[in-house]
């Protein structure tokens, strides 16, 4: 298997991503493309210890950067990292993509050259967040900001298969995020969805969920439109650097402290390891007909490394194709019902 | 200056909401108007040490249950606990409500009883969460979950009035909740409202923050519908929760780590009452004519107490006045561009 890396990517650079994926090849066996300006991805690759992996280098000269127009950045510049990297899982000499470059780009590229999978109208990012029970799978993350209640439904589909498929929950508990756990809570969007989702076939739906039930693990999936999903996905994030920083403050404010914390060093190692264990460096983009992952243009070395983990995993699991097999399974939802969203 | 409380309201029964109204009373030096079954009050209130606190009770014999329509319960029973505290202070027999009981009846019975400030069309829960930098307004909070642009528009400018007049944040700065900064991003609804804000009167719009940015501090205020906001503000409890959890488990998991972290234990304090410095124990409904305050369900008697100075405070910077000095003079928003929303 080669996982395909789009070395461009991500706010720290070639060096970085190259390392991460390095690592993860070695970590997870597989092989590597890399994808980049080639004088930037060789002397990356100078600095590792590429011992015993199998690693291609392709040269994709031309840069998409973080604030441009995604769709059209794709087409424009079938030379740059993420149109070379999707070009060869197209031709099927890379098995999937992980990028931490414009996830705009990614999408509108995944869309363009891999396409959809019948029976789903819109690709929806799956993240997952710590909880209380293991971790807990949130789509979408922000792929769709105004999905349709059909969309959503298809999110509820996707993300039963995925959590089953790749992870090996048995019949994955489905929530739909609300504002209040009545099933008459919820914006518009919500409140038209909730009964589709209750009559939907092929998920365990168990209703509205509330932002805290996220990290309660009330649910194995929660379901939400890309705009919530990724300003619920970033509060989270604040308040866990907020609640770090504010800690780390008054853990460090006097000597003798200063000195009792650093004994209690393993205890909070083990605390954020667990709470990172959720982490996956990377997010599935479900409903394209191919592996694509989607990491944080922050990612650092280690997300990078597992992200190609979570590639590896998701073409083991024949993810593209169980859910293609299940959505052709299932009715499509009634016109005059989705027409009611 | 008299405050009245609803002490039917809250998960936990008259005796807590009673004994935080009476420590809030005590802290800051207010009388008291409680409404509720009158034995359950009187029963309450004789586990109280009462003696110096001016405390009438009114009894108010109907309930309405936490999953109650709103709308309706209000106009059905006007001897609830919410209809009677809302009639004193209609007519001025009290300066303010403080509700920890069904929100929107709170909601329903304020428009009801005490009405919208003219040039407001939709009142908004504005709540603070912490920040590196102090605390960030957030609104709306869970009021209004489809508003239009225009509504998002009148939201910044009541959430700029009561940063500025009730915590005396000198020209605070706005920020329009979203999935990206660059003005491009966002849902429908954050597209259509960003020019709006850019050009409203009244404001210091700096333009689209992002989830984590809430608790960075970057803006004083943060605008967004209250299905997001509500979202939001849940996501980052639970997340603080599991934290808690975590943490607290593996600092317990054996007898030396466990002395170790008692002896941290006044470092812990300091960094929960550093975080819950924020925590006002009740959020003001913002474009009342009064003042209404509202508290969580789950509340304990320390916000009860909270929410009380909450409610003195924004009696005494006559919070409902400035802002309708402040809507007056502004122009209404040209309904060819409301309309666009």
């Amino acid at each position: 298997m080669r996982i395909a890396v789009d070395a461009a990517g991500g706010d720290h650079g070639p060096a970085v991503v190259v390392a991460g994926a390095v690592a993860g090849a070695r970590r997870f066996g597989v092989a590597l493309l890399l994808t980049g300006a080639e004088a930037d991805v060789r002397r990356a690759l100078a600095d590792q210890d590429t011992s015993g992996i199998d690693i291609l280098v392709e040269d994709a000269p031309e840069t998409i950067s973080g604030d441009e127009q995604a769709a059209q950045a794709v087409r424009r510049k079938p030379r740059s990292a993420i149109a070379v990297a999707l070009d060869a899982v197209c031709d099927q000499r890379a098995d999937a993509l992980v990028s931490a470059g414009n996830s705009g780009a990614v999408m509108a590229g995944a869309l363009l050259k891999l396409g959809r999978i019948r029976g789903v109208d819109r690709p929806a990012i799956a993240g997952y967040l710590p909880s209380m029970t293991g971790r807990t799978l949130v789509l979408d993350m922000g792929a769709v900001t105004d999905p349709r209640p059909q969309h959503l439904v298809q999110f509820a589909q996707m993300g039963s298969i995925y959590s089953e498929q790749a992870l090996g929950v048995a019949r994955p508990k489905v929530g739909l995020l609300s504002n209040g756990e009545e099933p008459s809570k919820g914006n518009q969007l919500v409140q038209e969805t909730f009964p589709l989702l209750a009559a939907a076939p092929g998920i365990d739906f168990r209703g509205n969920v509330e932002g805290n039930d996220i990290t309660r693990g009330v649910v194995d999936v929660v379901v939400t439109d890309g705009f919530t999903g990724n300003v619920a996905l970033k509060t989270a994030e604040g308040a866990a650097a907020l609640i770090n920083a504010t800690v780390r403050g008054r853990l460090t404010s006097s000597p003798l402290r200063k000195a009792l914390a650093a004994l209690l060093q393993p205890a909070f190692r083990e605390a954020r390891k667990e709470l990172d264990y959720a982490e996956q460096g990377g997010a599935p983009l479900l409903g394209i007909d191919g592996v694509v992952i989607i990491s944080h243009g922050r990612s650092n070395e280690r997300a990078i490394a597992s992200a190609v983990g979570v590639a590896k995993q998701s073409v083991e699991g024949d993810v593209p194709g169980t859910i293609a097999r299940l959505m052709a399974t299932l009715e499509p939802i009634p016109q005059a019902t989705a027409a009611a969203g």
